[in-house]
């Protein structure tokens, strides 16, 4: 049976490849979409994969995940410390939800350490790079569509 | 002489009746908005009762009070803590303005105790239920028109 | 069904009206227990409406209420943010119980922001003047008898 | 020899057994007495066993045995973590004195955790229910009665 | 023209002499109190010097000094670092007022070193011993009686 | 050669003139938008004045920078203390950046004194009034064209 | 029926009797044991008596405990403030368990105050000398063979 | 070319499967091992699988590591807030590394949220559950063996 | 027999009556030496009034003071809070000493409020104006010449 | 009318070219001089352009501003987190007031970032390099030469 | 008279020369052995030079030292910050006990920074390199045999 | 090749031997003086051992250093915690740089604990007593004149 997976990425996502690339990579928002696309058609998913700089817009994200998505892999970006309003939006989303960064905060500036997402979320990762995409919609298919 | 009250929610309370029950009740915001142009009606008041999930936009109607109205209810949500700029709109308004919360945020995780607008309202509220709402506006009654 | 209501009043309460004035109005205590006793006549209730400057006999105020009262109303004062035996007490009383503060306390000087009994009672109200007892009954009224 | 042992106890502990009896039990302060005084009687010591709501009074308390008691056992309940005043005047006691908790308050809320006493006491026990008072008797016996 | 002046003492004071002579000295309080009389029967003054262990009574003190004295001088004991009623009580005085210690509170344990009072009384002073009432009492004459 | 500088302002900004006019002054955000023309006119610069509520869209507008910007003054306003997107934007522009406060705000509530913006610009003023805009000018000129 | 009791000893204690004796006193951990065993044979239970200065030993202590014991008494020693791994294995066991220091720790350096264990165990006690082990070994009589 | 991966357990971690089994659900390590062994054998890897209780094992385990291996998944358990040697011999270990937690460490208490690991090693996940490992080997292959 | 007692005043005294007059009155240093000369002069002591805005010559003053002198008053201004410099050599002085604010710094801003010289001195006094150091003078009279 | 600035360099700033030039540029603090003295020539104001590695002299300078000075940019490097009698100085000035730092102190280590001036002064800037001295100079032209 | 002198090594130790040689250097443990064997052999003392990476090993190792030791050098390296357990050893050594580290642990991540054996041991030395070793020596020939 | 050594003693240090002689010692400054210049001279360098009571002047000579001296050894006494300046002016030296103190500044109060140079100097040392000074001038013979 199908599924809907909402990626979700937050502010400045769109810059991805060009923005300290020694930090994330020479990949684009684009090769990641294409990267999970590939994935999610190979199981017969619909994929939801978006981007945004307002935390409204991201709230909405969320609410359409409740409405009508089975699970949500969110990369929070600059929300990730900050916004109450994102993670009250998550806590309502009952299916599974990872929070994804691409290089590991845990590294760097103490600015980045703290989440206000990871406990409301199902689960962490960090510091995969882009590829850390492509395990989370792995997971997504192990945890989802089990058998 | 007629007044115009403003009250203005912030992220996520469009949900209201479908997010966490258990803690904010089954009424939806539309109940809510009912609840008060009852009380404004019969007041002779003009009533305008907001939502966004954008910190922009809840500026912006701030700003609309501060041009047009003679009283704030404001339930900040998830911008209660983290909204330098809701803070410093309100700051500017000169009538009566009250911090409302459905749910008693002082029993709930810390991440919600701390209000950066209480500090620069009239007067706050929580844990009064959506019934708060109803006692906002009837203070504001008692406030503006005292006679 | 009649009930019967506690309002409980804290350290230095039985000097309001003389005590800054700017802050806490010009009413005594007596037009408080007043304004109350209206408010609970015409619901046919009772009304226990006390003070005192002890620690300990607030906490006998509280056990009072758990033996024979439907609701507690009370301003700790001077005992909200270093009362843990006030708490203990108003957590073994099931029935609804507000926390009242006549000015906005987190408008004022950081040593009264943090409240002990927050955590412990149903909702909380800071800043509406002796006009809060009012709103505090009214509240009581819909909640104990919402028919 | 006879000895006086004085066992006090502060607020809210008159109310044992019917207090949250999942974490305080069902006996109350009377079942604690006379467990207490069956323990004394057979060592044939004096047994002072008070209770109270009121740090004034506790203190006064203190100072009785320090005039005339040879041991001191304290559950100082809600005036643990907040009263210098008891603190000072058990400072004074030379004889052995146990600080005694019925639930594990380490194991409760963080407002719980700290105690003024622990620093000026001879022994802690937390968590051992009300047999913690024959425990604290026992010990007395063997501390002073070491025969 | 005649003068009243309070002189207030906090918990455990009426063990003085005996408390910890090493560090508070051999007089009793009966000895401060002469010392005191003395020089307030020379001055013409009225001499309110009182002593108890409850808050509540503390507060009520200060009340009196509100209602009929022209100075107080408090040592407030135990309760120094804890009671933010006496701290409101004092607040509420408008004469001059003065914190006394006997000891040098600063050069012992950090409990003892952070006062409600200081904020809100005219002077502060800690470590002359029990001649420090003495002192306390010419700086009354000093101030309250320049001529 | 011609430059393009981007002048940035956040919340309330547009306020400006009316908002607590003894902290801000009297002068509206058009005044200073005609004040800095005229300096970039006289460079013969471009000038990109922009104002907005919306951190998303500030996060765009620094975007637009650094696709096409030579450098940028921004008064973050309500964002300079929360928004980490603006500050990852802020780092990802390599010319140079000047962060303005019209008012000391070091000298204001310390809810306003910490900046994430600080780490990551070029140079930061505050307390110059809206003339601090053309100081800020004036650096770009003497650092963009320093001939 | 006989049940088996385990008693385990953390760093150091295998000094005891010759370590700072003014903190701990002359016994040696044998005489402990000895004690100890005193009681369990009377009782016709198993002791399992052990000292370890390994913190992967003291785990696997514990899951002995947990495969074949009725109840754990642990003096954690200098493991007690830091080792999470003892703590994870302690939360495992589902029976009584009592944290014992033979010292007040709380009267010492504050290194020594803050213990992980605490919060997991059933009940916990500090400063009756090695005497606290036979009020413990009581205690599990108490609670493991009430009849 | 064949690699050698290094996946190393903490403390308690034989117990999976048998410990708090809602949280780390029923996989015993054993299965654990299994699954691994199946991606790795895949591979052409060989796979070094180990678990101690002890920090010093654990350290000499990383230092082989150093000496024969390419990459290490690590779930230090216990030892990931406290074990600064540890996190000192991962520091050495040039090659890839992964911090993995089954659970979400950061959903659950604070004592499980600071990691002294996360600093200096590559990745980080938390939450997946046994399935982690495969994501973790799956990277690892994407990692080493990109071709 | 005579005496010598030291009186050393710190940065900006020098400008006392001119500056803060509100805070610090209109007396010069002075009024205050000719106020506290009279009183040594009186008592057949020598004085030893001295004034710096180095704390390198402050340390000076106090190390004449332990060569020569019977008593220390010392009011450090603007040294209070910083100077471990002043504090050490404060330490070596054995006799009476006296730390001296005119103001009540308690009541001012916080960086007032924590002196490192307070725990190493005999007394501490502040907020009784300039009439403070005749105070200081008579208690030094008290305390060298109790005759 | 003729002003007379005063410009005050704190502790290593007679070094400046030659200290961490990567951070401070290489000109020398003779060359500022010069290029404010062309600046304030132009205005025919006096300059009085001073540097001292004492804080006493420092509160000197200050001194002689507050005699005869109409404005003050100060730079007091490494007084300005530690010299509570430099901003005591400060304070009693009450003409217009600039603390100046050659570097953006916010994006160094912590030790810099906390200023002790920046609450009394009437504006701050930081990282303009020595061309910060210039702006500053042509800021107090406007300010005191509005004309 | 000849001595025992122990030097013990902590964690990861073993790997000096190889470990971090831009931090440490390129001589190994056992270079540096022989360095000390070389000085305890002129001194006609037995040297006890261990290494260990387990924390219940180094607490045997002083336990041995305490038999048998006149002096102990010890580099805790990993255990620095963390084992209550070889602080609670070290402290049971009456001789003189030098704690050293072969960097500049101050000068390191913060982490390195506080030493829980710094407080007990007579004397510590860091950033020396391996000839820290030497002075170590040095000055126990100096203690221990001064003539 | 002669090299110039620079040891730096600041403030009370001209009291060694007479302050607090058990924790000092009772050797004089001119003891340590002659001790270390024995050793320079015997290397055939020139020794400048200097002290003072004065942050400035302690710059002073650190600046002498930096434009002649090929090490330095310092003991900052009470500037250690406070001045940022001598840190500044340590910064600047290129050459090796030793913090010494005589006592254990670890084993006291924490007032002596955060040092502002350890993280700018190169090895520190604290608690060798006077001896100190001997070991830090054998290891800038091994460090300058390593041959």
């Amino acid at each position: 049976m199908s599924k809907t997976l909402f990626i979700l990425n937050g502010p400045n996502l769109d810059r991805l490849g060009r923005r300290e690339p020694h930090i994330y990579g020479h990949h684009t928002l684009d090769d990641v979409r294409a990267m999970c696309a590939a994935r999610t058609d190979a199981l017969g998913w619909r994929l939801e994969f978006r981007q945004t700089a307002f935390e409204g817009e991201m709230v909405r994200f969320i609410h359409d995940a409740i409405d009508g998505g089975h699970g949500i892999v969110i990369n929070p970006a600059g929300l990730t410390t900050t916004s109450v309003s994102v993670m009250d939006a998550l806590k309502m989303f009952d299916g599974p939800k990872i929070e994804l960064h691409i290089s590991n905060v845990h590294a760097r500036e103490t600015v980045y350490h703290k989440s206000l997402m990871s406990a409301v979320v199902t689960a962490v990762m960090a510091g995969f790079g882009v590829h850390g995409y492509a395990l989370a919609v792995d997971w997504m298919a192990h945890r989802l569509q089990p058998g």
